[in-house]
């Protein structure tokens, strides 16, 4: 058994290598994980159905067990092609950003280079390790990784498979031995958090609460995605049947996802705005929870139209001003409030969402630019639903899941996310004496370079 | 007096505001706050006399006392110009990154957005508080500014200056209130490090233990430098001359700076290496705290040549292994020892450097790809002195530091450090539910649009 100072130093060193090798390197060593995970799938569905019965005797949910089900419909497959996918992706490391002559025969390059070695730590579904090992040696990070629990033996089956294939293709691929690793229990990750020295960045996927555990535990950079309280707001200028369908999308296509609709601002001046909270709870099944300005508003308009009956009323309940515009539902049900302008929603927003994902409705172009500049978050939409928050749908191939920092990476991180850059100089023998600012009389000539033409 | 939570949320507020404010507004103000200073620049030698004087009294080393005299030569026009410099950069903010059509009318971009409230900490050059702001408000920031004590008077009175400048001018730029804001105590600092709610980033510029200690405080990300370790490796196939005048360079040009060489590694094989030592103790006056290989090396040859002296003799002393390699000396020394090879170079600096700066003297193009490839720093140079490590000499127009963080910002941070992206999506009423993956038929276009073309 090692300790975490170990696998720290052994991932460390691992990564010191990834860094250095080639794209075909790092992409052929994917493909035979693929072909070794395809021709022991037998094992591992052995191993999995031992999860399945332990989960089944301990009264997990029923939508638990179902995640935890690798062999369900064509999910084993589908992970096997994530790896291939993940392989023939174009190469993040080694990309030139920037080329700038700093005088002749000195030119500085800005180029991607792996971050080095990455602590990923993720729920139960056991597909999820798969997809995590093509990211990290496909970026040429070395991976620490933790899964959930519940998964534990499908986990460590599919990690000797990994671990072996990679032991066994050293000499062709030069993928290292320690490029990924496994490790299995909570005191393992507790130790590991205290390695900053080898770890260079912690990514947690799971619960807020572990989130802000990890955060608050380590020195190491997390990149964590918490809540995901996201907002639609329907201004004045909403076309109705728009905001009808995206609200309803938002908040009903997936209400557990962490894209889904949390909160619904409307502009009381918006045409048959009630037809949006009538749709949600008579089309949706939502649970609405509004204001008393709202409350009123809605019964009177829709006693006037002789539509207020029990379907309606009973997905009305009094909102808890002081919790629920914080609130993660993550189910049926969300929070309503009138707002009076494009700017009291932005402001509702900025102080209460998560920063994740949020969207106008609005046919106003001043009123939704205003609305894409002034909220501060990682998504802002313009008549679209918020569900369109994830890594697939923007095209990045695969996610490392979607975060709500401030730094490096915000929203859906795909491979980009998972590099960094270094500046290169390459000279000939110049030195900084020689130039202004340092003693000299040279002048910098600081002339950007074409990177289209630029292959190091 | 107001209390951390305040300033926090008071910058908060200003930060959503100045995000969507258009360049014009933000460097016009900086134009504004120029005037100001200039004309009054009476008062601030005043306040900069008190700080002078106290510190004439306290005992403080001529050389720190230096450093506060803000009017000292062409300083305070400097700093002047500074200012209207970074008004005049490109703007950082909106900047579209990426352009994706999803589908028909459904439009991904990925465009620069300002973090948000930085915490900025820094020593006591005075004239840094116009930089901090300069580079605060042109990047759409709002900046709670911790100056060193040493200067507190000249800070104060610069501050008055700057908050009355910005009051007097709300109405016709915009930039409010509260955009900076100084903050004068330890106690100050510490308190603002648990508003983890209201700021976004942290950034301290000082001592390696501040940089520390504020890591081991906050849950705020920090983007910092911890120590400057560089190395300079001769190799086998040097150009003799240029190691010469790279090594003296990089150790002797200012001694006291992040980017100076700490450790030599140099390949045995070398032709004339120990020319690169005389050079650096006889005509650097240089402290070489050798190995004893080197040392035996280095001793034996002189005397063959008939140059081994008191000069050389006594710029000798033995290294300390377990302490020399991995020092800061911050003066005329540094530690020197063989390497077999490029490969043995790389894995001593990445074991042993603090990830700034890195360079390789060889004419071997194989060398020098593989030690820029290996080399796991910020900046990783062949032929090319260390000392280049700089924002100003990268063209950055100025900097807000230099970074030995692995992630988000490298090496000399200018206005792109202190910008991340949202992304955008605009669209015309879609949703997720009509897409494969949630539910639907369609599938997604996903092609790259041409971003030189675009304006948002």
């Amino acid at each position: 058994m090692s300790t975490a100072e170990e696998i720290a130093k052994k991932a460390r060193v691992a990564g010191n290598v990834l860094k250095t090798l080639s794209n075909e390197s790092r992409s052929s060593i994917l493909y035979k994980i693929h072909d070794a995970l395809k021709a022991n799938a037998e094992k591992i569905e052995a191993a999995n159905k031992i999860d399945l019965d332990v989960a089944n005797t301990s009264g997990l949910s029923p939508s638990l067990i179902k995640r935890l089900d690798l062999f369900k419909g064509d999910k084993f497959d589908t992970m096997l092609q994530g790896i291939k996918d993940v392989a023939d992706l174009e190469d993040p490391v080694g990309k030139v950003k920037l080329a700038r002559k700093l005088d002749e025969d000195l030119v500085l390059y800005q180029v991607t280079a792996p971050i080095g070695v990455l602590l990923v730590i993720f729920e139960s579904r056991p597909e999820v390790i798969a997809n995590i090992t093509a990211l990290c040696i496909k970026s040429g990070n070395a991976g620490i990784l933790k899964g959930g629990k519940e998964s534990v033996n499908t986990f460590r089956e599919m990690a000797h498979i990994i671990n072996d294939t990679i032991a066994a293709n050293v000499d062709n691929t030069g993928v290292p031995v320690g490029a990924v690793q496994l490790i299995e229990t909570r005191q393992d990750v507790s130790d590991l958090l205290s390695q900053d020295e080898y770890i260079d960045l912690v990514v947690p996927r799971g619960s807020n609460a572990l989130v802000r555990n990890i955060k608050n535990s380590t020195k190491i950079p997390v990149l964590g995605h918490a809540d995901g309280i996201c907002s639609v707001y329907v201004d004045e200028y909403a076309d109705i049947e728009k905001a009808k369908k995206i609200t309803l999308d938002a908040k009903t296509n997936y209400p557990a996802g962490c894209n889904a609709m949390e909160t619904l601002l409307i502009h009381p001046k918006c045409n048959q705005w009630w037809e949006v909270l009538e749709n949600l709870s008579c089309n949706g099944n939502v649970m609405l929870h509004v204001t008393k300005d709202v409350k009123e508003a809605y019964t009177a308009k829709l006693e006037e139209l002789n539509r207020f009956d029990d379907a309606v009323s009973s997905k009305l309940v009094d909102v808890n001003e002081n919790e629920d515009f914080d609130k993660e539902f993550l189910a049926l049900e969300c929070a309503v409030k009138f707002v009076n302008s494009t700017q009291e929603a932005i402001q509702h927003i900025n102080l209460h969402s998560s920063r994740h994902t949020d969207s106008i409705v609005t046919e106003n172009k001043d009123n939704a630019e205003a609305f894409l500049r002034g909220v501060d978050s990682s998504g802002v939409y313009w008549n679209a639903s918020t569900r369109f928050a994830d890594g697939f749908r923007y095209g990045f191939g695969t996610e490392v899941g979607i975060s709500t920092s401030k730094i490096h990476a915000r929203g859906p991180v795909g491979l980009d996310g998972l590099v960094i850059y270094q500046y290169q100089i390459r000279g000939n023998g110049q030195v900084a004496s020689d130039y202004l600012g340092a003693g000299g009389n040279k002048a910098f000539i600081h002339k950007d370079l074409d990177i289209k033409n630029i292959r190091l």
